[in-house]
């Protein structure tokens, strides 16, 4: 009986930690950072709006890819979420960029093309558990399509700009060579993972 | 020894079916439709496309709700995904959605604000696998606020386009009943699910 009570304590525990370890890369805990209510979602807006005016300025980054500061008025190629980070992202195109999705002529992309990956944590929406959205910003990737300008980097200028601030990586260069090295494998789509949604 | 050979065997199959059974809602079990590779996408590409001078014509809702023709022009609002429905989505607003959100006024939303929902299939992207995209595009859902011509409905004009050709629900205004009832409970976000995304 005792042994039989221990094996059954034995399996709960099994499950317990089959579940909790063959689960972590799915997009299911509860994200660790703030935004759980509209309380904290306001909080979090008034924070972001209040530094705008300052980062609104034209800035560049020093490979002289500068941040395209009316990017959140461009149009949607796609979006895509991550199991392994608990984020959450949309890919806006320059008109360049959107001309050529809706073209099919992005393998390769056409020079001047400017792709912009939004990145959120991910949250549960308090009025919907099954859904997830944007919580914190988290920053924005760019790519841009210059194949003299950026051949060292693939033929793309790439840059990374961090929290809802969108401040320059401390080493960028180092981050740069980071994304070359992500992006090198996928020749066939020119450097991009990103493929344009299916959008009517 | 028998018996501990028959626990280790009962213990492997308890944790695979705790593993089995406690992930079924979460977004990682593979799409069982259609789009899993770049011919697979440009297959469906095809096919929308193809048919797409026919449905861009203006339409109109039984309720009077036009579909927006020109909506994939519109900016974003937010974006979400779905761990029951594997759906991913991204919700764009028409010029005074979007200018009442970045000026946080949308409790309630002005009238004439119009949100639609763009809902795929989502699935792994093949060249990054803990990324999920959308694949088929499933339909769009709409909101236009208009107190008054949507009495009736919470002060909001519903409408659901299916399919990649956007076509109406057969029993149209069921389907918008259903829409009233689940948004019926969210009177303090006026009847809207998506809060905006912080987008500095």
């Amino acid at each position: 009986m005792a042994e039989s009570v221990q094996n059954i304590r034995r399996v709960v525990w099994l499950m317990f930690f089959a579940v909790l370890f063959a689960c972590p890369a799915m997009a299911v805990s509860i994200p660790s950072g703030g935004i759980s209510s509209f309380e904290e979602w306001e909080k979090a807006f008034n924070k972001w709006d209040s530094g705008r005016a300052e980062w609104k300025q034209p800035r560049m980054a020093p490979n002289k890819l500068p941040f395209p500061v009316d990017y959140r008025d461009w149009r949607v190629l796609s979006v895509s979420h991550h199991e392994d980070q608990e984020s959450i992202r949309v890919i806006l195109g320059n008109d360049v960029a959107i001309r050529a999705a809706r073209e099919k002529r992005f393998t390769p992309w056409p020079e001047g093309a400017m792709l912009i990956k939004v990145l959120w944590r991910q949250r549960r929406l308090p009025t919907w558990k099954e859904s997830w959205v944007p919580a914190e910003i988290l920053g924005v990737g760019i790519m841009y399509k210059d194949r003299e300008q950026f051949a060292d980097t693939l033929g793309w200028g790439f840059s990374l700009w961090q929290s809802e601030h969108f401040e320059l990586p401390e080493d960028f260069n180092t981050d740069v060579q980071g994304c070359v090295q992500c992006h090198s494998p996928l020749k066939d789509s020119d450097y991009v993972f990103t493929v344009p949604a299916i959008f009517p």
